[in-house]
């Protein structure tokens, strides 16, 4: 976290034979990371999956990032600590921008609850080509929803520091896309999302 | 590390809508991992490269990780002790294996000296999709091109345990592609990946 250490994205420029704007013109796409946050069970992952296969569908590389391809593997070693949940988005934040450099539209779908943490991912990312997705799914439709049966346990005092039940969630103050599951149907949200990707010149047809 | 743990690749498979073959159909390649390796200075950078330079102007998705966008990056909590250098090398191939889930056409190049780490690094991508990459330049000729000035300080004793000089390197017993770049010119050993990749088919064209 030392300033002085100079950032990811700036090394690769210099390093790299591929510009950014190369890669973009080659490959039809420019990188990018779609950041969903929300509650558990506000339909970040199912909304992030049907994002990405609507755009491969369409030619284009997308890729979901979520606790099951992220958290048995490359995040095995934490827990659920705070300092490891930290680290969680940390190198989640990491690793997305590592997939932005490459030029893939890149759907991270973690209920990502702290604010700072969030920040801190936008900072590594750079604001440019950082989406913040908030899912205002309401609490109540999560926990009714229940897809992982986590809130009953939760309620139930089985799990200790759920967000929403017993630890807190901190909502976007300013994020650049809001989307509420409960109020509209899955092919209208992505739609809504394909739209801001258009108007952010990220995929262009 | 636990064999229980089920790997990244098989969940999301489960989760994604989109298999393998589709991501393949319809993005014209499918993801694999060339996993470079040799000492400091056998050119695993230099060539990792400019194949992604020859694949993106072929208007594949192709993306090198390396020391400069891992090292301040994801791994910029890591140091050079052992268990450290193992972790380095087991995040790494985590992050190799989701980029060839994404289908990406991905090159690592470290220097990975340890035979259980490359291994390790084979289990979770998968046989199918990693390549092992051995440069064999000899260790006299990658001292005297000595590109960061690295072969000098630890001659002086300036670093401790570095490869070649004051710690060993495994070469690999059963390597899929090799390499002298000492031998051979730039382009040479470009055309010698891209026929290797055809032979894969990973890229047809």
């Amino acid at each position: 976290m030392t300033k002085q250490i100079p950032k990811a994205s700036n090394i690769v420029n210099h390093a790299s034979l591929v510009s950014a704007e190369l890669r973009q013109r080659k490959l039809g796409q420019s990188g990018c990371v779609l950041w969903f946050t929300g509650y558990s069970g506000s339909g970040k992952s199912t909304l992030a999956t049907a994002l990405e296969k609507a755009l491969i569908d369409d030619h284009h590389f997308a890729y979901v990032l979520d606790g099951d391809n992220v958290r048995h593997g490359l995040n095995r070693d934490l827990g659920f600590a705070a300092e490891d949940r930290t680290e969680n988005i940390r190198r989640i934040g990491e690793v997305a921008n590592l997939f932005a450099d490459a030029g893939v539209i890149t759907l991270t779908a973690f209920i990502s609850p702290y604010r700072a943490d969030r920040q801190l991912a936008r900072e590594v990312i750079g604001s440019d080509r950082f989406r913040e997705v908030y899912l205002t799914t309401p609490l109540e439709v999560c926990e009714e929803r229940d897809p992982k049966g986590l809130y009953k346990k939760a309620r139930a005092g089985e799990i200790g520091e759920f967000t929403g039940i017993s630890a807190p969630y901190e909502p976007p103050l300013d994020p650049d896309v809001i989307i509420d599951t409960s109020a509209n149907d899955l092919t209208t949200c992505v739609a809504q999302l394909i739209a801001q990707l258009r108007q952010d010149q990220v995929i262009t047809a």
